[in-house]
């Protein structure tokens, strides 16, 4: 049997948040293993650390180049190597003694201490984003998973980018690109038959710039690339019928028939009607604090938010170690935490690791199927 | 024993939304009995009907005074009437037979037609309010509980008001007020030991209006209002220390250290700061995304929420139908259910009406404790 799995960039993130530790126990056990050959890419520093700090029995193997990889994934990939692989129900869990790392990032800021923000940190995640995002691009690596960064210190940095998705967009040279985070399915409440994703028409700004920026042809775009993915998702899957998609309401009770703002009949509802000219089974908006509550219910595939905290208190409340983050409309997959570097507890041991491994188990899947994942 | 449960003013809201289906299934079982009288407030005309729609065997007993209510409650409180009450274990779903109401409103409004916007339909929710307001401010009623209306119809009606909330403050005279969506205790992820609640500093009003309506003043008015209910709530239930309070930030990341707005820095972070130094429990700005589901699992007895969508969308998320409407800051006690009129789907015998008994036992227990409750 060929070995089919994809190779996988999982970056560190700022390694001075949670990064390295929710990789590096994510990378412990073989279930990950099983679904992709995973790179970890970042200072080997920082994965050598979190092995320490969690007492594990692993080794870092270290490559400077794309060539080095190769031959370490090629090494571990070796049938003698795969024993544990062949056996994947007694083996699931089986300990790994090995991750890989690729060096990116400057030594220097392995002097930047976990837990505080600091330039360097943000400089590092801006490496590591840069160098896997390359390797996408080059098709090298077949999808890219990322560890949380923090905007001050990227700020601080030099780099003026308010998140991972703008960064990406731009290093991608991405027209369109959403911000999704998706729930898997076959949990109870998660969503129909191919989960339930949240599209957001705006992200990381403050929220009385959000109206400027939702338009007509923003919304549109936002339904459009999530008709896009899902169509090809329930493709995937061999699920019949088109992407259900409910846009949300930007005001309360979706404006009230017009006595709490006028967005719903002015824009929202136009760009609905385009989506539905282009035969997308789109309805809105509705008003968004009845219709989270149907949605994670599975009466729709994804739901067009207007704006950050709208889509986020819903799937952070519903399971936020579980909330996979999507970037829609790249050339290449990537997906993310839906969590933060969480500086306050970095480097504590207390980080959760169940939301890195669902990202990765998310990539991987994507990757399986990229050909038809891929929106454009 | 003497009877101690209190005397409840029901209102049918707008009677061709879902009000009178919701308050006759409820009222149809002797479990809500056995903690209150209640008294319908509408037209008897529409209370028959909802028993029909149901083919319950129930009759209306009418009063046209509240001299005429206290004669049926007198009756139907007599001992011998109440032979089910006395073994409430194994009565405890008795279906009831009799539902007292008090005539209100025009009986011309009885023309409006269910599942239809209706300024007689508005009219009869008004006048149900009014004549249920009055009577807890002449304390003759101990709370009120009132079915949805809609903001429409209220406005077809000539009330200009875009809320129950609103119009409540004002028929009260209420310098402060809040509405608070409250999920009670005792249930799995419902909060802590006092259950949650979520205050909003704005309520029903465009989203762009926000801005203007958030300000120190208000926002350390909800939490003082949040802290007084909340005192004499754990108080009333025997529980020891200050009720914890986490304030919500406006903007995505609680403003990204100021990269995404300045509110939290110039207006709520002061409030709190004011709060604590009136010794509240007090904490914030937090990012709503991740605060929501710490204070679901327990954290804190209240969140402070800024705007409509951001505290529905948790709490409707958590349990629509478990969610009651409770109006801080009046002189009276007054619950409601936390969803809408649902007129599409009004008058066929579909809605849930979980919500309404809810409502209806929250005010009970809140009528209870009044004196310690009432928030001034």
């Amino acid at each position: 049997m060929s070995d089919t799995r994809p190779l996988l960039g999982i970056t560190l993130g700022d390694p001075t948040g949670v990064g390295p530790e929710i990789v590096v126990q994510s990378l412990a056990w073989s279930n990950v293993h099983q679904e992709c050959h995973p790179i970890v890419i970042g200072r080997a520093h920082y994965v050598q650390q979190a092995i320490h700090l969690f007492k594990l029995d692993m080794k870092v193997a270290v490559a400077d180049s794309w060539e080095g990889v190769l031959r370490l994934v090629h090494r571990t990939a070796d049938p003698s190597m795969q024993v544990a692989f062949s056996h994947p129900s007694s083996a699931r869990d089986r300990p790994i003694r090995e991750i890989i790392c690729l060096q990116a990032g400057s030594p220097s800021d392995e002097a930047a201490i976990g837990g505080t923000i600091d330039a360097r940190g943000g400089q590092a995640a801006y490496d590591a984003l840069f160098v896997g995002t390359q390797l996408c691009l080059a098709s090298k690596l077949d999808a890219i998973v990322t560890s949380p960064l923090q905007k001050k210190a990227l700020q601080l940095a030099g780099h003026e980018w308010p998140g991972h998705t703008e960064l990406l967009a731009h290093l991608c040279h991405a027209k369109e690109s959403a911000m999704m985070l998706y729930l898997p399915p076959g949990q109870p409440k998660h969503g129909g038959l191919a989960g339930l994703g949240v599209v957001h028409v705006t992200l990381h700004m403050a929220l009385k710039d959000v109206f400027q920026h939702i338009t007509q042809a923003t919304v549109f775009e936002k339904i459009e690339l999530t008709h896009r993915y899902f169509s090809q998702l329930r493709n995937a899957m061999g699920l019949k019928g088109r992407p259900k998609i409910a846009v949300a309401a930007l005001n309360p009770h979706a404006g009230e028939s017009g006595r709490f703002g006028d967005e719903e009949t002015t824009i929202i509802f136009p760009a609905v009607q385009r989506a539905q000219e282009q035969g997308y089974d789109a309805v809105g908006p509705l008003a968004v604090d009845t219709l989270m509550p149907k949605a994670v219910q599975g009466a729709y595939d994804a739901v067009v938010a207007m704006y950050h905290d709208q889509g986020h208190i819903a799937l952070k409340l519903v399971d936020m170690y579980e909330a996979v983050n999507i970037t829609l409309g790249l050339p290449i997959v990537r997906t993310s935490v839906a969590h933060g570097t969480a500086h306050d507890i970095a480097w504590e041991g207390k980080a959760e690791y169940g939301g890195m491994t669902q990202a990765i188990l998310a990539a991987a899947r994507l990757a399986r199927n990229r050909r038809g994942l891929v929106a454009d």
